[in-house]
């Protein structure tokens, strides 16, 4: 996995330890793993970061022995530790606080079980440790919601190859075939074009399946006269970009074109109000109007969008004005999907995803959206 | 998804209330995904199971209306409830832990993260519930390692479908192909034989990366010569099974079918050491002793083995004996893997793979072990 390099690194670490000064934390412990490998550039399956001291402490197993001396090798705020075996990282885990020393240690309340922090206030008392365990969420992920240049430009990539896909793909949405079938179809374009896996379960909702919005892809084969939505998404260097294409089977249906056009007038729509210092709910308001106007209001049942990153699911949300609860101004440096829909049961659905970039010059597409209905 | 038809699941929900008598608990909060999917035949990706009063509560949200109201039909003992919205999901746990009283509630520990039970016990303290939280893990786990004859039979469908998918596979790794196609030809294979998904993230580890056990899949591409470790698995009606397949490209050397061989007689050596009362450690020891011989011991750097089921990690544990800790006997009804291995840096490594079950009546191979090396 590509991470991002040193200079970025240290930037992000430098941010965070202003975020825990103003919180009166001299310590975090990371263990949501997103965040692990957006501060140290690590991607294996166990590890535990402490941000303390002059820097940070990244433990994992013997499995990742190389990748921990690499990334300290590259990194030079970083220290690794391999504990002696997969279950005793929480000992060194302690051993690595009680030397560090911070006396306020912020945990990830969101992350930690109530099993590891028992677990871990237990040992950290028998080593005589006399700080304080502080709840913490949200340190991380708010530096997470902006991204920097070496993210911007890694979700360009990403936007770049997911586009692609979906060029070859939509020629292969063909009657006959099964749901699965070309949801694996789908997830073999995804490898060949670079993405490490899919982010997510692919999605193929034929027929009345589009109807429902989390439809994974099951047995029903496409037939003529099919609404099919393909919902897929990669991970490229860990970061997920997210895509969503309907296409009409066989002879487009008068009311298949109108839900069609309607939706893809609603995500233009979006994408023409986002800016800078924009309530993320208006932006969910442009789109949502579009289809009210053509009566499917109703029928758009979700929000409009989610931030991208190293989650596929993260902030800034784009949905519905709700009493008292604002979604706050988007921001320079927010990836988010623009993805409206509307769904009719037993009749179908259509839903358009493309993402897009924030910058203060305006919104920029990462992903290719469609001018035309594919109807053959 | 097919689950577990309805005596099935009211022969668990009363096995669990017997463990959760025996604990003094009248309730138990199931957060654990697939321990709701073991008791409710439930596989949102959103959901909480409560076990109390005269039966299940399952709580999930409006995405999930339709299968919610599908699970209460054909399950008499289980109630659901639609929260009005994804994060409502909490509210309508405590109005119902509030309505069902139980006076000691369990909670999985081991799942529930610190704000979630911060969270849970200042919403049941508001609505004046005057009961216990109780940390309890591993309750439903305990049931889970013995699988029931519908988990056997769905278990041996997928076992035979994975091998399947092998020997479909085998032929298709070829020099000049990256590890990445491979892979994503292996998950293209598993979608077509009817596996929901990958059950992880599949292995392709040729020439030198075969000695890296925890090795994905790259962009390096197979070369004659080359040993090929392929590891995948997939998920079939929500089970896990997991196989692993090394191959010798081009001509083999002496060394590298010396490996080869000494893996499988250890594979084979285990397997005749399985029996209902063995230690798992034991079992270990057998296939070890084989690689001891050979002196390829020291090789061997991971456990044996791992139990299979809704997760494709959990009990049992087949590994090296460690100083006054048993791993406990295997037992009728456990399903494991068997998967020695031996790896040497620079050099590559094999790994051999498949899964069994265990019956009062022995060891029953669940995917077809091979005879052969393949070498063209």
């Amino acid at each position: 996995m590509t991470a991002a390099p040193a200079d970025y690194l240290h930037a992000r670490w430098a941010a965070l330890v202003r975020i825990l000064e103003a919180e009166q934390l001299d310590g975090l412990l990371v263990t949501h793993p997103q965040n692990i490998a957006y501060l140290a550039g690590f991607f294996g399956s166990a590890g535990i970061l402490i941000v303390a001291g002059t820097g940070l402490t990244l433990v994992s197993d013997g499995r990742y022995a190389d990748a921990l001396r690499r990334r300290a090798d590259q990194l030079p705020i970083l220290t690794s530790h391999v504990a002696p075996s997969a279950g005793s990282q929480e000992e060194t885990i302690v051993d690595q606080v009680a030397t560090l020393g911070p006396r306020r240690l912020g945990f990830e309340a969101g992350t930690m079980t109530v099993r590891q922090h028992q677990d871990l206030a237990r040992r950290l008392a028998a080593v005589g440790w006399r700080g304080d365990l502080v709840a913490m969420d949200g340190a991380v992920e708010q530096l997470r919601l902006l991204k920097d240049a070496w993210e911007v430009e890694t979700l360009r990539e990403a936007g770049r190859r997911l586009s692609d896909v979906a060029k070859c793909i939509i020629p292969k949405a063909l009657a006959g075939s099964e749901e699965r079938e070309l949801a694996a179809l789908i997830e073999w374009e995804l490898r060949r074009k670079g993405f490490e896996k899919p982010a997510f379960d692919t999605i193929v909702a034929s027929g009345p399946n589009a109807a429902i919005p989390h439809h994974r892809a099951g047995d029903r084969r496409l037939a003529d006269g099919d609404l099919v939505v393909m919902d897929f998404g990669g991970l490229f260097r860990g970061y997920a970009v997210d895509l969503t294409r309907t296409v009409i089977l066989g002879s487009a249906s008068d009311r298949q074109l109108a839900c069609w056009h309607a939706v893809a007038r609603a995500q233009r729509a979006a994408f023409l109000a986002v800016a800078v210092g924009i309530a993320a709910e208006d932006v969910d308001a442009a789109a949502r109007q579009v289809l009210e106007q053509e009566g499917m209001g109703a029928a758009f049942g979700h929000g409009l969008g989610h931030g991208l990153g190293l989650d596929v699911h993260e902030r800034p949300r784009l949905s519905r004005r709700r009493e008292g609860v604002s979604q706050g101004p988007l921001l320079d440096g927010m990836v988010f999907t623009l993805e409206p829909g509307v769904y009719f049961p037993g009749w179908g659905g259509v839903r358009i995803e493309d993402d897009v970039l924030l910058t203060a010059a305006g919104p920029e597409w990462l992903t290719e959206p469609v001018d035309e209905v594919r109807a053959t």
